[in-house]
């Protein structure tokens, strides 16, 4: 594990909402992080698949982070969009955020959410969203 | 209560992350939804105000009522973009959601969050989103 | 005519693109602008409708001019979000964008487009958008 | 030249504002298509870079496009969102669009817009949407 990586772990751990979810950081360096949620049952909307909100916590957190590991730990994300490419019903889900520009105050970001079941990765949403510095 | 708000609660409570979050339906209408959340101390990010994928849910998760409204009950989110507007610190969300244009298997729908502490009221993010027929 | 919308004609005036579109300013006042365009031929698509790219540039140009009433003159769009709600024949278009939250940096506009044919108004399209300060 | 790359410059010849712009496109197969864009004097704001009404109406063409290349000529626009990512000066914009996932009605398509000045290509905006089947 990288120091970055480990730093990232101590930020998510500061995320009272995070740790009621169970996220958790897999990886992290300048332009790019890993997060994954083991799901449980009460990730599901009525019709047995996640939440969309569940996958649209993963991206808002995932693209912070992604903007974060250029601009530095004080951002905030301003924005963001997502579409959701298919229902996902799995074990697990990993979203990987990377910046596609930045500048001093302000990155671009996308990010890609996968559904993990039985060994098979199906993306199930993406993601594009701006972080800013704050204040 | 409505025949209507009363249907979209039945709805609601199906939702196992809606009941997981404390969602309430506060009233449902043709083109239109309110609902409400009551902030727990595990809402919160790092820096004690509502994490955004909080937002981001009841955002969601009101664009598809609204959307549900107008074209029926069996319906997904398609898309969706939110804007935060300010930090938010309070004791209760609402998120009020309408439909701004429908055909037969889309609508276009937009919501708006409120912080809602000491009987002030202050925008914190806006969302626009489509909403579709399944299948 | 206010001197500001005086001083947001001229700044409209400065633009190639939106002279060669033929783009009007109708008025500007804080957190709020209005745009107008006469629609010509070459602006259609292959079905005779205005072109989404058309709906598209005066979203972009409104929100712009939005946030610039609020930020001051040196801005950048720096990310929107269009839904067409259906498809606009008509003579002329209006886009009225307002400023929904904004702070010493960044701006969050909504805007939407009206196709105005024969005395009747028909919206077609809103966006919601991000506005920087400059550098 | 393909069947299909013939096809797409035949369905764009048929866009009056595409042909006011002087689009064109460059390749067109399932899932992807490149369109190119000559800059003029006439597609500038007032601080000598692209409008980005320009960029936009290259996306959401792109998009549509790459869309329609996996759902059939009968398609529009639902739609999209861009996010800016630094100024262009150029004398080409090239858009890609590639389309991220389908079903039988909807496709989820992402773009990139690249401006091309003396042989360098810069990214200078991105863009995400959704393209349906008409009606």
């Amino acid at each position: 594990m990288t120091d970055m990586t480990s730093f990232g772990r101590s930020v998510l751990a500061t995320q009272p909402f995070s740790k009621h979810m169970g996220t958790e950081l897999v990886s992290f360096e300048p332009g790019r992080v890993v997060l994954a949620l083991t799901t449980r049952p009460e990730f599901l909307q009525q019709h047995g698949f996640i939440h969309g909100g569940v996958l649209s916590y993963l991206i808002d957190n995932a693209l912070t982070f992604a903007g974060g590991s250029v601009l530095g730990e004080k951002v905030v994300t301003v924005e963001y969009k997502v579409n959701y490419l298919r229902p996902a019903r799995c074990e697990r889900l990993t979203a990987t955020a990377v910046v596609e520009s930045f500048g001093k105050r302000l990155a671009v970001c996308r990010c890609e959410v996968v559904a993990m079941e039985a060994q098979k990765e199906t993306p199930c949403a993406i993601g594009q969203g701006t972080i800013a510095v704050q204040g």
